[in-house]
């Protein structure tokens, strides 16, 4: 099989350890995507990776619509070291945005998703499971190995309340005389985001910085982004210095 | 009227210009956001810009169906200097994606947008109508006080044989080696970026920087980006800059 065809070979995210001359099982929901939507067959290769054993290449030995068996043929990349912490504070918006922040931010190189309830925030219930699954299969295609840890949803002053001191958190500011964010972005180090939602922070938000030497107001410009263009901005900022 | 609401109020991109103790006319299309969407009444406050003359707070004087009347109030923000010239060269994608990518490159910045068509390119067709309309739409909604242009869709080595040589043009390519992207962004001058289509450039346009001296291949990591990421991230990165 040549490396073209192995770049285009569907790629999973899976729980199970990955090691050589080992096979591994797929669930239901892999094996319907596999025979019904790839239309695979015995035979055919996936590529397989867990967040822990780099990723494989598998042969399907068995498929049908309850689950796969799957050979693992050879170790395609090894594990690379953990990337560089980058955690995401956001406030949740509507389901169409938020779909696409989830996707870009896991493409971007975020670690840490944290869901916040701040005081404009409109949308007070987030789907865990669903952006859970968003997480996995944005990974999946964007050929991450390891796969970011969506958190449990926090009103804002609790997540600052039990914040770890060391991980300085820049805070996007609208129409605010706070430094650039060019000018505030450690190149090492972990770093975290916090951005608001539509409606931008309350007045006494716009006060915890006064406070909380972690939390550090920055401007991303004169114009005005929407939540998830501020947030994936200041991923991408991030992501320069990976 | 205070400074928040003053905010809050919409704002209209039209082409006609703008100066005090002026009234100007909105069409059908603004009239009716206004009045059905807004629920604005005469009387009610709104920005707006043309690109050339600010930005104008104006009293609506009649309202209905088919037109607005508007007194124009006072500026609010003057015509800044041009912004940095920053071209995004893309291939078509699906709908939802390009939307977003519009709207997205919008708010970065982006002051030129060029539909090409690549070997691989498998959407072929652009509706440019609705591309200005939603340029329009995001440069209202981000409060920017220029809007960026469509030019027309070419092929990618029409335009590239048309190319400006004074401007570098970047080139998104995966799995490459090729320089990162921090390390080949001029921090001033005129610049343009190029991403490919889905399936990634063909063989024969992988070859054309050995041609060209403005087209720079760059890597942008190892991770690899959906073609609306990929535009995006480089367009934030010039933003970092502007």
């Amino acid at each position: 099989m040549n490396n073209s065809a192995l770049h285009r070979a569907p790629r999973l995210y899976l729980v199970t350890p990955l090691a050589a001359e080992k096979s591994v099982v797929l669930g239901p929901e892999h094996a319907h995507y596999l025979k019904h939507v790839m239309r695979l067959a015995p035979g055919d290769h996936v590529r397989l990776f867990n967040g822990q054993d780099g990723e494989w290449q598998g042969c399907l030995q068995t498929l049908d619509k309850k689950q796969a068996q799957v050979a693992l043929v050879a170790c395609l990349k090894s594990q690379p070291a953990p990337r560089r912490a980058v955690h995401l504070l956001f406030a949740p918006i509507k389901k169409a945005r938020m779909d696409w922040l989830i996707e870009k931010a896991v493409e971007l190189g975020v670690t840490d998703l944290h869901p916040v309830l701040t005081h404009h925030t409109e949308i007070r219930q987030i789907n865990p499971e669903r952006l859970t699954a968003q997480i996995r299969e944005a990974a999946e295609q964007c050929e991450r190995l390891d796969l970011p840890q969506l958190h449990g949803m926090r009103d804002l002053k609790a997540c600052l309340g039990q914040w770890p001191h060391g991980i300085p958190l820049l805070l996007a500011l609208e129409r605010a005389d706070a430094p650039a964010l060019r000018n505030y972005l450690p190149e090492s180090g972990p770093l975290a985001f916090l951005v608001g939602p539509e409606g931008g922070f309350s007045a006494e938000e716009r006060e915890y910085p006064a406070d909380l030497p972690f939390l550090r107001p920055i401007s991303l410009g004169s114009d005005i982004f929407r939540s998830e263009t501020a947030a994936l901005f200041m991923l991408g900022a991030a992501r320069l210095y990976m």
